[in-house]
C-alpha cells in the first residue's frame, strides 16, 4: 500500500452540462468512481475550490455541494488552511454504493432540507450551557431516580432468568402491561402485545415487514414523522392531512390522496408532537369510522397519554377498534425514563406474531433486565405514583411557559394552550426566516427546534418544549428569544 | 361490513398449467387477488382440500402448500373438523402485498427448506422435557447469578442518568471495552466502538447501510449465517466457501466467485458455528493478506473469542488490521449472559458514525440499564472471575460430550476435538436423512439440529451443542441418539 505517497489528484474530466443529473450529483459519482477504481487513494490531496471549480466550469457553490456529500460519507476531510484529503476508501465507498436507501437518501432533496438542522441539533445537545428550549424529553430532574433505585433493588429479589426471552417479551410485563391499557379501554390478551425498545423501533418493525416502497402513509400535518428517515429511507409517500383543534380531519384525506390497499393512516391523537393537540373524542370516533368504511388500517402513536394536565384523556381509537384495524404504540420514554428503552404494540395476533419474528431476527428481543424493572414499576404501583408527581410538576412547567408567552409574545405570536404532553406550538405572526432565527439563537445559546423541521413547506412556526430546560433556564430563554424575535424583519 | 354473513367462497379460475410460475404460487395470488378486491371477507369458509384439487385440477398437496402460505400469513385458519375459513384482510393483506423482503423470501426456495426447521425449532424449545442438543445457548445454570445480584446492587449506586444516552452508547462502557479488547491486540479509542443490542443486531446495520441488492457476501461452509434470513431479506447472494482444519481457505475465494467493490467476506474465527473449527494464527495472517490485496472487507464475528479451553485463542484478525478493513463484533450473549442483549462493533471511526447513525434512527439506543450492568462486569473484575469458572465448567461438558462421542459413535460418525467454544460438528457415516433423524428424535423428545440449517446442500451433519443440556441429559440424549441413528437405514 502507498499511504505515504501524498499527492494531489490529477483530473481529465468535465461534467456534461446537457445531462438530466445535476453537476454536483455528477462530480460526486466522477469522485466515487475514481476512487473505487483505485486511481486515488487515501492521503491524496484535492485542488482548492476554487481551481476546482475551474477545472469543472462550474460554480463555486456546487463544488461545496459535492464535497460536502463526499465529506458526509466519511470518504474525504477537510482541513482549514490544509485543504482536502481523501481519508477512506474500502469501507466509505460501500456505503456509499450500496444502501439503496442511502441512495435516495441523498438524491432526494430531504438531505438537504432536513438532515443538517438534525444533525446539528443532535450534537449541540451535548454542549454544555446550552438553553433547550426545543428538547423534547424529560428533565433530567423528572426523572424518578429513588424509586428507580428501590425498583432496582426489588428486581434483584427476582429469579432472574439471563437466558433470552420469549419472542414477544417478558410474559409478566405483557400481562401488566395488559392490565395498565385496560384502564384507558383496551382490553387484549398478552399474545396480542410485542414488547420493542421504544416506539420508534415499532415504527421500524412496521416499515420493515408491512410496507411496501411507494405505498402512501398519511399523517398529520405538521407531524414528528416527517423528521423520520426510517420511513422515507423506505421510500414510503408520507401524504399530509390537515388539523383543526378537534384533530386530523378525516374528511380530508380523500381530498389529499386516494387510499388503497397499501396505504395507512399514522396519528397521534394524544397531544400531538409537535402541536400538542387533543384530539375530541367524537372525532376519535368519526376517524374510527371513516378508516373502517375505506379499509385504511391506523397506526395509533400514543406515548403522551398517561400525560394529561388538565383532565384525563379520552379513550385511545384503539378502544373503539372491533376489527383489528389498529396498531397501538405506547413507550415510557416520555412518561417514565428513556433510558430504560421500552415500548410495546398492541395488534391482532397474527400481525403482532409477524412483527414479533421479525423483531427477533433483528435483535433477539429486548433487554431482560430492563423489562424486569418495568414489570415491577407497573406492579408495585410507583408507576401510578410517578405519575401523579409528574404531571403536577409538568402543570408548573407548562403554565410558567404559558405565563411567559401571554407577557412576552402576545403581540408578536400566537398559540394554543396543551392540556398535557410537552409541547406548544408557537406560530410567528411576522414573515421571518425560522433558519435564520435558529443560527442567531445559537450564538445565544438557545436551542429551538424549527417548524420546517415537521412540515415539508415553510412556516413561521416553533416548537417550544416545557418539558426540558429546568425553570429558571425556561423562563431566561423564552424572553431572550422573544427578544431575537423582535429584532428580525420581515 | 358484513362479518356475519358465513358462506362459502365462489372460485371460478383455474390456474395456466403452462405458466412458468408455479402452481402452488398462482393459488396464492389468486387468493389474495380476490380478497384483497373486497371480494372474499373476514369469516367465509374455504371448500374443503378435496374439493379445491378438483377446482383448480392439481394434485392435493399442492392445495396444501397454497393453504400453508396463506396460513403462515394470518389469512386463514384452518380447524380439524371445521374446516378452512378467511380470519385477517386488512393487516395481512398489507403484510402479503407489500415488503419486498417477504415477498422475495415467500418466492425463493428458502421458506420452504430452512425455515420450517427453525420455526419448529423455536417453538419446541419452550416444549417441557425436552432434550435440547443443538441449542447453542448458556444453560442456565452456567448463568451466574449470584454475581449477577451483586452487580445490579452495585449499579444502584452510580449516578443513574436515565435520559438518552450518547449516539454511540454509555462511554463508560466504551472505555472499559477498549480495555478489554486491548487485551487480545485491538487498540482503538471509544470513538471507534458502537454498542448495539447483539451481534445479530449488528449485522443488521450492517445489512442496512452498508450491503446492497445482489452484493455478494463471502462466508465459511458451513455457516451460521445461512440460516439468518436478514441478508436473504435484503436481497443478498451468500458464497460459501470451504474450510479445512486451520479455517477458511482465501485462495478459494477467487475460484467460488469474483469480489468487486461491493462484496465482503464474513468470518468467525474462533470455535466457528457450526463446526467449532478454530483458524489457526498463520491462516489469520493468509486471510488479511488476502482482503487487503483484493480490498475486500471482512466482518469477523469473534462471539466465542473468550470462550477458549484448552488455550488462549490467537488474536483476532482485527489484530493485524492496518487498514481499516476489519469490522469487529462482540457480544455477551454467549460468555455472560444473554438477557443483558448488549454486544459491540469496533471499526473505522467514519463507519462507526454511520452505522451509529441509523442505530439512532432504529431504536435510539440500547437498554441504560444493560450497559450500566455490563460496565460494572467489566470494570468490577466480576466478568474474568466468571469467565474461569465458565471454561472449567465448559471443558467438564465438552469432554463428557467427547466421551461419550468415543463410546457410542466410533463406528457412526466422525468428528474433530473443538478446543472452546459450545459446538461439535458431527459427520454421520451413513448417508441418512438428518430431517428424518430430525423428527424421530423429537418423538423421543430430542431437539437436534440438522447440518441442512448451515449449508445449502444436503449433509449428513449435526450440530452437536454441550453447552446448553445439563450433564445428565447431555448423555441420556446422546446416547439415544446413537440408537436412533443405527435404527436408520442409508
Amino acid at each position: 500500500m502507498t499511504q505515504n505517497l501524498v499527492s494531489t489528484i490529477n483530473i481529465d474530466w468535465k461534467p456534461d452540462k446537457t445531462s438530466k443529473i445535476s453537476l454536483s450529483r455528477q462530480i460526486v459519482r466522477y469522485f466515487i468512481q475514481k476512487i473505487s477504481q483505485g486511481d486515488w487513494i487515501v492521503a491524496q490531496k484535492f485542488p482548492s475550490q476554487r481551481k476546482l471549480s475551474e477545472i469543472f466550469e462550474v460554480n463555486r457553490s456546487t463544488i461545496i455541494e459535492s464535497l460536502d456529500v463526499l465529506s458526509s460519507l466519511g470518504i474525504i476531510e477537510s482541513n482549514f488552511g490544509q485543504g482536502t484529503i481523501i481519508i477512506n476508501t474500502t469501507w466509505s465507498l460501500l456505503i456509499s454504493n450500496s444502501p439503496p436507501n442511502w441512495q435516495n437518501f441523498i438524491d432526494s432533496g430531504v438531505f438537504k432540507a432536513n438532515s443538517p438542522t438534525i444533525q446539528s441539533i443532535n450534537k449541540l445537545e451535548y454542549v454544555s450551557g446550552m438553553i433547550r428550549l426545543g428538547t423534547g424529553e424529560m428533565s433530567p430532574d423528572l426523572i424518578p431516580h429513588k424509586m428507580m433505585q428501590k425498583v432496582l433493588h426489588k428486581v434483584t429479589e427476582r429469579s432472574l432468568n439471563m437466558n433470552y426471552l420469549e419472542p414477544l417479551g417478558y410474559i409478566e410485563l405483557r400481562v401488566a402491561l395488559c392490565k395498565l391499557i385496560a384502564k384507558r379501554g383496551i382490553h387484549v390478551s398478552p399474545s396480542c402485545i410485542l414488547i420493542v425498545s421504544g416506539a420508534l423501533q415499532a415504527l421500524q418493525l412496521i416499515s420493515l415487514c408491512m410496507l411496501r416502497p411507494h405505498s402512501t402513509v398519511f399523517v398529520e400535518t405538521p407531524s414528528y414523522i416527517s423528521s423520520l428517515r426510517l420511513f422515507q429511507s423506505a421510500g414510503m409517500n408520507l401524504c399530509g392531512i390537515p388539523m383543526d383543534d378537534d384533530g386530523i380531519i378525516p374528511w380530508m384525506i380523500n381530498k389529499k390522496g386516494s387510499p388503497n390497499e397499501t396505504s395507512l393512516l399514522y396519528t397521534m391523537p394524544d397531544f400531538q408532537n409537535p402541536t400538542g393537540i387533543l384530539m375530541s373524542e367524537d372525532r376519535r370516533k368519526e376517524l374510527m369510522y371513516y378508516c373502517r368504511t375505506n379499509n385504511l388500517p391506523i397506526i395509533e402513536d400514543d406515548v403522551f397519554g398517561d400525560l394529561w394536565i388538565d383532565k384525563p384523556t379520552p379513550f385511545p381509537i384503539k378502544a373503539y377498534d372491533e376489527n383489528g384495524i389498529v396498531m397501538y404504540l405506547g413507550s415510557m420514554s416520555k412518561s417514565l425514563a428513556p433510558g430504560l428503552r421500552l415500548g410495546w404494540v398492541v395488534g391482532p395476533e397474527s400481525v403482532i406474531q409477524r412483527l414479533g419474528d421479525v423483531k427477533m431476527q433483528t435483535d433477539y428481543g429486548s433487554s431482560s433486565i430492563s423489562q424486569w424493572a418495568l414489570t415491577e414499576w407497573l406492579e408495585s404501583g410507583f408507576y401510578e405514583e410517578h405519575l401523579k408527581v409528574f404531571r403536577s410538576k409538568l402543570k408548573e412547567r407548562r403554565d410558567l411557559a404559558l405565563r411567559i408567552l401571554n407577557e412576552h409574545y402576545h403581540d408578536i405570536a400566537s398559540w394554543s394552550t396543551p392540556s398535557g404532553g410537552y409541547y406548544i406550538w408557537l406560530r410567528l405572526n411576522k414573515n421571518i426566516s425560522t433558519d435564520k432565527l435558529f443560527e442567531l439563537a445559537l450564538n445565544e445559546k438557545l436551542l429551538i427546534n424549527p417548524g420546517s423541521l415537521y412540515d415539508s413547506i415553510k412556516n413561521q412556526c416553533l416548537r417550544i418544549s416545557y418539558s426540558y430546560a429546568n425553570p429558571q433556564d425556561l423562563s431566561t430563554g423564552l424572553i431572550r428569544l422573544a427578544q431575537l424575535i423582535r429584532g428580525l424583519n420581515d
